[in-house]
């Protein structure tokens, strides 16, 4: 069966992680990728894992008690320079809001490409970004346009962008896009 | 690295195809694709090969002699129920024209259309047709924007449609549909 866009996620980071691996949830949420990231990297790699709700991540830190490589972060995934320099191999973006959350909560299109050009910088060459674009929230078409045109005008020599997506689904399905650094770029 | 256009469409059709299938080369071209069909398959298994050209079908004989499972039929697939009854299992189309052929002769809308139409009545449950859409050609911007109009209407019932497609590649870069018939749908 072709892979579902939460599987293909995952997939999409276990194909390049190893061990010992620096990596980030740019979306906390409830901590279920956050955890997916930490089994990956295991207790000597490293995990940043964003979010602005304390309710995200106290509900992160229940689900991953005892999982040391994790460093929670309150803040936006729009600072992730601030705390990171350099050496990531992968990030994963859920967009949209909490599950269970306040609805009106919801990443932005401003925050989420600044995000995203700092985490492309910190990346090592062969590094991802994935990320599983939710657009049905009021914000969301805006946001996936936005992402749409600023992904499609990377240049090729920087990185190269996948869009993973079932074209027949209703109700604006999630679907994926998967930036990998460029070889010869610099980290 | 991410697979690119070409691997990966090789790559959907190997996940699922075993020994003994019956496969089909919707587009013949110069016979690399149906080659690799062949080899899939096996001596035991089918593969039908379709194309209009004379030229095509001569270098596909050339390429693959000595692999006895390919029948080549010099029509179009348009009327691939006239050949074919069932149980096909995989189905690649490379859409535009013969690679160092002529090339105001190319693959048409109307056409592909009613070719993917049949096919995807031939195929089993779970089975695949994949479509490599070259849409630079004069006639392929028509035959891509028809094509993805009817692959977004199809029932998620009947078939998933996946798109794989680099989105910050120059040129019209060519990408690919991946149709997967559902496990309940009939065959």
């Amino acid at each position: 069966m072709l892979e579902n866009i939460l599987s293909k996620a995952k997939s999409l980071i276990e194909e390049i992680t190893e061990e010992n691996d620096i990596l980030i949830d740019a979306t906390c949420g409830n901590g279920h990728d956050t955890k997916f990231l930490a089994s990956l990297t295991g207790p000597f790699g490293k995990v940043y894992s964003f979010d602005i709700q304390d309710d995200a991540i106290n509900n992160a830190k229940k689900l991953t008690q005892g999982m040391t490589s994790i460093q929670f972060i309150k803040d936006s995934h729009a600072n992730a320079k601030n705390y990171i320099s350099s050496n990531v191999k992968a990030a994963m973006f859920n967009l949209g809001y909490l599950p269970k959350g306040d609805k009106t909560i919801t990443t932005k299109s401003e925050s989420t490409l600044k995000a995203v050009t700092q985490i492309l910088d910190l990346l090592v060459p062969g590094g991802r970004i994935v990320i599983v674009v939710y657009h049905g929230h009021p914000n969301g078409k805006e946001e996936k346009d936005d992402l749409e045109y600023f992904l499609s005008t990377l240049s090729q020599d920087k990185a190269k962008v996948l869009e993973y997506r079932f074209i027949n689904q209703k109700n604006n399905a999630p679907f994926i896009f998967c930036i990998e650094k460029a070889q010869t770029a610099e980290s």
